[in-house]
């Protein structure tokens, strides 16, 4: 159950953790099982947690005010869930974060993760690492969301997450491109035929 | 020249760094003056440096197969410019990065930044303030790309970057808002009115 997370640390921080101080990371974290269509975090509400998703999927989105929902993230295993913006200025959030299917999530929160940063080398590297994929992703998301045709979206999604387009309903991937879903339909058709 | 990098260090790393300590980092930096519309970064060459805007602007854009300009981030005094996939990833830049007035501008490259943050713990804080800030930014921006009408990310550039809306031209804010310069000079007319 804790061994996805002990991966994901070794292989973020470029270390192989000890015991004892895994033994520490674990006592930080709670297990939680989400059924599916569950919320993690509620539009308004503080985000108090950084999920981490051992098994299972989760979305976060915002609904706008004609009721229509904007998908912001999509996490599969081993990708962390939480509004960040929420998490560090305790700001109540705009977006929804749900899980997608049943799924298994460690829970930590902000103060236990800082708790570990200060302690543990390690957690400071994993963090540095995980901030700045995080910076070139958004660098790239956002330079694909302000220039290219839907069309190239589509591509680029293919090429980069195929196994989003397994995973996630079409609804759900078109919001996620920013693009109607009878736009996602039309392309999807065209470019894998 | 060096003030305005020495109290953005204090700021972001919450720190009131020493003289002994800011000496080691100015011998980091090179003061470069650059002339208006020369180029800090070039489409296809490796991001070499980190650069502080002390006084001026720049801009780093994409141009796409038709030609059409795109801009990703817009800087000014006390931001930092720079790809940061091509400085960390060592790929070449699908950016551009020139400046919009005569300026002056603090380069480091990325390795001497990496043995600053190695050897001064001021660094180190200063760089995870500066990246915990840019991933919220750009969960914001992300966020208004795909969900907000153009009048609304409009309204909400005024509300976070009045200074950009005296600093450059409407032809550039269109651009990194991602709608066309027609639409911008209507919206922005029916919002200031």
């Amino acid at each position: 159950m804790h061994n996805a997370l002990r991966n994901y640390i070794n292989k973020y921080s470029s270390t192989t953790i000890s015991d004892d101080d895994f033994e520490q990371i674990k006592n930080a974290f709670v297990l939680k099982r989400f059924k599916k269509g569950q919320y993690l975090l509620q539009e308004g509400d503080v985000c108090k947690y950084f999920a981490f998703i051992v098994k299972g999927s989760a979305r976060q989105y915002s609904v706008d005010t004609k009721g229509v929902e904007h998908i912001l993230h999509l996490g599969i295993e081993n990708w962390w869930v939480g509004d960040r913006e929420s998490l560090n200025m305790l700001t109540p959030s705009k977006y929804n974060i749900d899980v997608l299917e049943d799924s298994e999530i460690l829970l930590i929160t902000v103060e236990d993760m800082q708790r570990l940063t200060d302690t543990l080398p390690v957690i400071g590297k994993m963090i540095n690492t995980m901030n700045q994929r995080n910076v070139i992703a958004s660098q790239k998301r956002i330079h694909d969301a302000l220039s290219l045709t839907a069309e190239e979206r589509f591509i680029e999604l293919m090429k980069n997450q195929p196994d989003f387009l397994e995973r996630f309903p079409q609804i759900m991937l078109a919001s996620y491109l920013g693009i109607t879903p009878e736009t996602f339909s039309r392309i999807r058709k065209k470019v894998l035929k």
